[in-house]
């Protein structure tokens, strides 16, 4: 942290270029067994049947109905946009913000039984403390949905909606009523994940971040952007050891997906750089301890 | 002012959520005779035809390197769509910054011979900093390209890259000799104009503004989104009617446009609702005239 905040230093970063980047599912909140968003949607379309009788019958939602996740996601991920497409479009944005803030204010994740504010890493909001103190500006870039999380991580992370990047649908300009609105469309805009966590951040934030802390595959471009930068760079992945108090996950998962092709080069790539194993199983400079415990939203 | 920031006041807004947008051209500096992105293109197509030998006899890249524009855009939006890609496009996000920048370091007015980056609105700065100094954070909504405005608007309003909003192009995440690059492509990733800019709003700052700038029909939507919302608000559409300092066009080229069927229902909605005359000819309550006048970047 001295090399880039103290003035003189040869590797001083200005504060309006101290970004930091943070990937939010398994990084800053819990992703086990399923990522929240997931729980999210399965909510949502138990409170849409109502109106769409045609589920009873008609998959993937059937089995989704019958609690069956297994065969309802067997689609792959035609099946989960489908899923997706039908219960987060064709409101506007305002009352989707308001789905979003009355179902996070209740939900309970189906282990721990807390709320899913709760389930977030202790040692990752101190970092995000840390970092504020020393003047960075810290942004989500992460795979889920942004409407979907800017709605709390400001109570949360302390990170306003303006530093939240995301996947997101199209949304659409229109009168409602003699009201201007947005209506948010059933296609995909973006997708904020791998190779688009970089595409995002310039779009964004149009500045290469300084730092960058994720946890899986789909994080891995944007600390192999950060860290094509010049002058200091700090990359760090999570790794979930800790069965006990959380879930063990970590390396095993990341090794399985590469097995399975989805990211055959980029992390045998960082593991051979050091980014991976040194990294995510030291400590910062702060002495934060970096293995993910639950922790509480302040 | 005073209604938005006196704690107490009924309309009091937390800093925070002190949002004002600004249309770029013609709002913050001058569009006329054409706008500045323009000749930032044709000169490019002037640097880039030594390696385009086809260009010679190639519409409408032949007429341009003529000095034919009208002939030229002729074309309309896709003859400048297809100019637009043949010079935008190609090279890294960090190849093309560098290109902008030594553009718009050296490229002068044609009528007064001034750099493009003093060719800004006086006023429009002071109420820039205006807005800034009673804690409001303030966003360019442009249908200009994104990253042609983010190398210059720190320098020349004091506006950062991430608060930095307009049309895009797609890039793609890859390895280019070993490092970490964004490449642009010749796709159209997002128009930033008329109903684009509150759906950019959205995506970038997801907050409704509380104030907004423009001149032209493209900008209504975004004030019509501006008011739109609780509390107190403030938009302004700012008339040029110097010819002497600068250009005389604002009104009856807004008219015109909505003749030629652009926004027949916008403007005229708006100038109902005293959006348009009733405001871009007063002061506002700082006391800053809001006609335009060229001034200088600082």
């Amino acid at each position: 942290m001295d090399k880039v905040t103290k003035e003189g230093s040869p590797a001083f970063v200005p504060p309006a270029e101290r970004i930091a980047t943070f990937d939010n599912d398994g990084t800053l909140w819990c992703e086990q067994p399923l990522p929240v968003q997931l729980y999210f949607t399965l909510d949502r379309v138990k409170a849409l049947a109502p109106q769409h009788p045609e589920w009873k019958t008609k998959e993937p939602f059937a089995s989704l109905l019958k609690g069956d996740l297994k065969t309802a996601l067997a689609g792959g991920d035609r099946a989960l946009l489908e899923i997706v497409m039908a219960t987060h479009t064709g409101m506007t944005t305002v009352e989707f913000e308001q789905i979003v803030k009355d179902w996070i204010a209740t939900a309970k994740h189906p282990k721990t039984g807390k709320l899913y504010t709760e389930m977030v890493y202790q040692p990752m909001l101190e970092l995000l403390a840390y970092l504020r103190a020393n003047g960075f500006k810290n942004y989500i870039v992460s795979g889920g949905g942004i409407e979907f999380m800017r709605p709390w991580t400001e109570k949360v992370y302390g990170i306003p909606p303006e530093q939240v990047v995301g996947s997101s649908i199209k949304t659409k300009f229109e009168m409602r009523d003699g009201k201007p609105v947005l209506v948010r469309l059933p296609q995909l805009n973006f997708n904020d994940d791998k190779g688009g966590k970089p595409v995002g951040i310039n779009q964004h934030i149009g500045r290469r971040p300084i730092a960058a802390f994720g946890n899986s595959a789909g994080d891995e471009q944007m600390l192999e952007y950060t860290q094509g930068g010049s002058g200091a760079r700090f990359m760090l992945l999570v790794l979930h050891d800790d069965a006990a108090r959380e879930y063990a996950y970590g390396p095993p998962k990341i090794a399985e997906r590469q097995a399975g092709g989805v990211h055959a080069g980029g992390l045998r790539q960082s593991a051979e750089r050091g980014l991976d194993r040194g990294q995510h199983e030291g400590r910062l400079e702060a002495g934060l301890p970096v293995r993910a415990k639950p922790g509480h939203g302040h």
